[in-house]
């Protein structure tokens, strides 16, 4: 047991805390100006500039895992990088390390042919496009990645991509160029190997993004979520990912990391919040009282730091066992952290809302956008009591006869 | 012990819920929309008309006390349609019984004089007119409000008012045209004697609304929660209400009746969201399963109408003492429901969400919007901390010698 | 909608509460002394006597519906006496408003004839004799009522019973001479036609008292919850109640008001252990404050009220609806009670504990026995979980299509 | 960041899971009836049997940091073993690591002279003897350790004691020979150095074991929870630890180990009580499922699984953090652990006690016991309130200004 951090990666935790500090946080009303100014769904001229300075000082996909593109961190390293870069909701992004576009990259790192990788890995490790990833779909319940309807038949040297996807994120932005699209290709085989994945270049003719649909009022531009209706795409077969019937287990493959990354950005969430609070009833007082006197807001604190502690651990060490075992292995770990992790997150933002009274609700302060992030969490990549019961299952397991 | 309502209640609750099913939730959507095409600032004309309807059904200013204006009814009698019409975020307005106006209304019938009533209090109930009420300030902690620093200084027959407010309440509002100003007139006054409230035509020059407030990522225009600078506001001094150094005692009244309504419109959210909810997980299937015959969401289920009937309950017992003993008298009563309602109203919203997935985040349904309108109410009227450091403190009582 | 009790109950629990400030609680710490002295399973002189002052001053039965036995209270007249009574552990035998007693009296008074009611019904009614009901049994899932391996078979004119029964409570009890017995007759019939009830006076050859088990650490002497043993126990045919096949409506038809009742008691015992705590938290001192005037201590007491209330409420609806339109409309009402009360009454009392330190865990204060008890009430009369189920149920009936 | 223990370690795991496997949980109930038939205050023939087979197996005072006394483990080390053991309520005495005997010793070790070592320490370690540390009283708020009132005055060569004592755990066991008497030497001094330690052998006239106190109806015989008087008891100056008003210092400096191992072997018994619980739901049916199928009986598991590993890593890691900066650097990280983990074993055992149904709460499977046990966590060294508001207060250091 070694509950410390290794040199390279305090170094680079420090590295980054500073760019946060210099550049980031400054910047986050000054981002939201900016596209309430230019047009909500603008590219950020900001948001450039502050990628060119991050790829500058080397901040710069540090999500990669070791690779033909460079060193590449392990998950226990990338982990605490992630949490600070999740402090702020435009920090990933700015490090080029945002969903989805992490994940795709990993997809097309793992599974995309030279080609592949040459056309739509290299700018996106770039940062000059962005990527999205169309899977869930309104009318069937995605917990259930079975359930899926959308479709991909076979038309000689194409495909022709039939479907209507939801929750897209990135759908909504200019500078998104290449789609995975997950569909079926076939009915008849077993329940996962259905599925495939095609790459599906923005622009061919038939997409139409319906509409960006809000998250508890925040429309999240200029990315967004996207409604998006593929009708009679046509792509050529090359643009399959690794193979037909491969949909599921690429689909699997691509959460583990993802899921990391998320909980990691979550504790990054958590412990900025809990840092505003502390701020704030440090300096506000009530019926002549300073409100960190107070009784009821220490055991906000208090239990919020025990908490985001402990979260923290566990994120870590499901980092630790993927790094050690593998992904599969980890399967439970994973599941754990999913379900606790967003939790946490959403406890301590809410008491920092709370302390913050009427003030932590609006724009002012990052509590109700990131309390609103966080909320998605429990859904997105399968939601809580799936979770719940893969891990009870894989608990179950040692005691069935 | 008699717990089912009156003839005259239950005659009411059925005419507003054919009301509601007939014009109100069909409406909902085509509302935003409608805000959307034509600026969300602009006055509505689809309210415009549902108002019509309601006036001309006579499911108007249900919310009225009796009174010269009419028969009105008790706050028992009242608190069922309350809760009707909080189904739909837009349904208190409709019948000219939403927040802040109800509040201002009482005000200016207990407390304003016959020029007064008629020039505001008459436009008001006929649903011409909107009005604000300003009190919160942004730079010192409101939950305590003697901290409260906006002044209200005499000069001759005028009175000179400086101060910033936020979270004003129909601030965006075109069609608002007056505000309750409330301010220190005298600091030398005991604590609770500081304060007054002075009836401030929005016209008036000095007024500038500075921004609106976001709750979550909703702008909830056109009415709109304002921040906004009093500079060398001058109104006649007629323009006070009761009396110099009545603020304190003005703002305590018209929070009981204000809070019981809050209350039983979360009950109202609730009680939708649980419909909402049963409905989805009747339809959803996954991993071959119904929603609904999974014991997770019968859980949800069961609980939610647990706490439902508990928190409805324990309203409806609070309205009975007001009605019976007075505001006064009732204070612990209140303050119980300000605490337990709204936390109900999140934990039942909060499942619904969960249940239906991504599609419970979004515009699609109200339960996003309508959870953070609930998060605001432990907020609004005192935090939670507040009323239950009251409650303790009635509770206390008994046992100190 | 009227929330107060008619005079005759007010006028009983001012009576009622008298008599236990008067008898009861000065005598809870000397009834455990007389055990421990006299043999913890031998009769208790003292209960004795109270019951005769109870008696003497017609606090009485008072459990007891309307019927040739006398007046009888609705279940919303008696709630607020079972409240007080159930302030202590003792309270309820002194005024013979004991489970599983009262059960079984309404049960002898519904289905028992002439000559079962004059044999067993008025010794139970005058207190002379104990009762007990056999129904749980160790090797089965008792909150599946079906699952259920006891077994009578007929043999001429007598039955003869065979089974492990445990949970019994009053098993323990010198003074109890009947059990009803539950058992399957036809293991042919429909399933919930399968079970009968038979009297078996406890002095029938075959019967074993094998242990009484322990609650938490208590051993609830000198009445007791035994594990008893049936073997080829024979009695009269004219023992069965009602009728062979009747048994699980019997049982469900005693579930009912019992479940009430004990609801009623566990809220008695959440009001007494709220008072407790404000008296203790008014005397202590810590780090030179008053632990009443400490925010998490008032936040306890604010709580606990609030959720008291909304428990006794909701209880009350309960017994008004059950009334009114009897037993099996009010299953909705009755199972979320069972669901809520308990939940409530463990969350006082811990706050309670806490509040009280070490001394609050021991025999000093009726707090951790009183907590023990409330835990059980989630496990008898069917655990939680079969109640949500069956709150969910019926709740999602109306949205089956 | 390393997640595993050491080859030493998982040796020792493996040993002692073994030993308890073969020779503690089969003997648990085998030692509950040793006590009932041969009088619960008598010493166990089975217990001192149980430790001669641990003491040559090696696995004997583990606890013990390396010292003049042997090799010593690290608190990283211990941690899991504790673990282990603390999964039978029997299992620490067996491995003489049982609580207060393990902090008494570290006390000796620490604070005791070679006299006092020789005579006192020598024997403990060797399982001969029993100790006990009197520092609760009745009449004071003992979370503040300030307000005790047992004095202890010089009268020429002698300390004469008197006080009021309670929840002295070994108070009631006859091989308990010597009592660290905490009390105030000297009223006029600063307010943490008033106080001292005493070692006073429990056959010095003066002393009176007044009764066992029982914690949720447990007797905890043999050893038990004391209230003892101590009158005029008279002592040579030469049984001062360390020197007169360090008492608080050495109080403080017993706690940390004291509180890691509390929390380890709570987890333990959370781990146990999952472990019942897992194997009952795959055994038991109802409503034709097995338990282990049901969605809320899935939800138990994982929770618990979330939770308990969450616990387990913020142990080690305060360990992580006492072993290499020391017990005050951790302080923060020891009353975190304090906070969580008893919270975390309550949660999974009541848990396991639902799925138990009536069983769970008996003497049949060590559930009741164990969770009872886990309450009083909550409660000794200091309750969860002050420990939270010591987290906050670190917490919010970094803010202050």
């Amino acid at each position: 047991m070694y509950f410390e951090h290794n040199e390279k990666t305090k170094e680079l935790q420090a590295r980054l805390t500073a760019f946060m500090e210099e550049h980031v946080y400054p910047n986050e009303t000054r981002y939201e100006e900016e596209l309430n100014e230019n047009g909500r769904w603008e590219v950020s001229t900001l948001m450039e500039e502050l990628k060119q300075k991050a790829k500058k000082e080397g901040l710069w996909n540090l999500f990669l895992p070791k690779s033909e593109y460079g060193e590449g961190l392990t998950n226990v390293e990338y982990a605490p990088l992630a949490e600070i870069m999740g402090r702020s909701l435009i920090g990933p992004e700015v490090f080029n390390c945002n969903a989805p576009d992490t994940g795709n990259m990993e997809v097309l790192l793992h599974y995309g042919n030279q080609e592949q990788k040459d056309k739509w890995l290299v700018p996106l490790l770039n940062g000059e496009i962005r990527s999205c990833f169309t899977m869930t779909e309104p009318h069937v319940a995605s917990s259930d990645a079975t359930n899926i309807e959308g479709n991909i038949v076979r038309d000689g040297d194409h495909y022709v991509i039939n479907g209507r996807k939801w929750w897209t994120t990135n759908g909504g932005d200019k500078r998104t160029k290449i789609a995975i699209f997950m569909g079926k290709t076939d009915l008849t085989a077993p329940k996962h190997e259905q599925q495939s994945m095609v790459l599906v270049p923005m622009d061919t003719p038939g997409i139409t993004i319906k509409r960006t649909l809000s998250v508890f009022g925040y429309d999240h531009a200029p990315t967004g979520h996207a409604e998006i209706i593929f009708e009679n795409v046509r792509v050529p077969v090359s643009n399959i990912l690794w193979d037909e019937g491969k949909g599921f287990a690429i689909a699997q493959g691509r959460l583990g990391p993802g899921r990391i990354h998320h909980c990691m950005r979550a504790i990054g969430a958590a412990e900025r919040a809990l840092e505003l609070m502390c701020n704030r009833v440090s300096e506000r007082m009530t019926f002549g009282e300073r409100l960190a006197d107070r009784g009821v807001i220490q055991e906000w604190i208090a239990n919020s730091r025990i908490e985001i502690e402990q979260a923290r651990l566990l994120t870590l060490q499901a980092a630790y066992k993927m790094d050690k075992e593998g992904k599969k292995a980890a399967r439970k770990e994973i599941a754990m952290i999913k379900v606790a992790v967003p939790e946490v997150a959403l406890k301590v933002i809410d008491r920092a809302i709370q302390a913050f009274g009427a003030a932590g609700v609006c724009e002012d302060f990052p509590l109700a956008s990131h309390w609103a992030n966080s909320r998605t969490l429990r859904l997105v990549d399968g939601p809580d009591e799936v979770h719940r019961r893969d891990i009870a299952r894989l608990e179950l397991t040692q005691y069935q006869n």
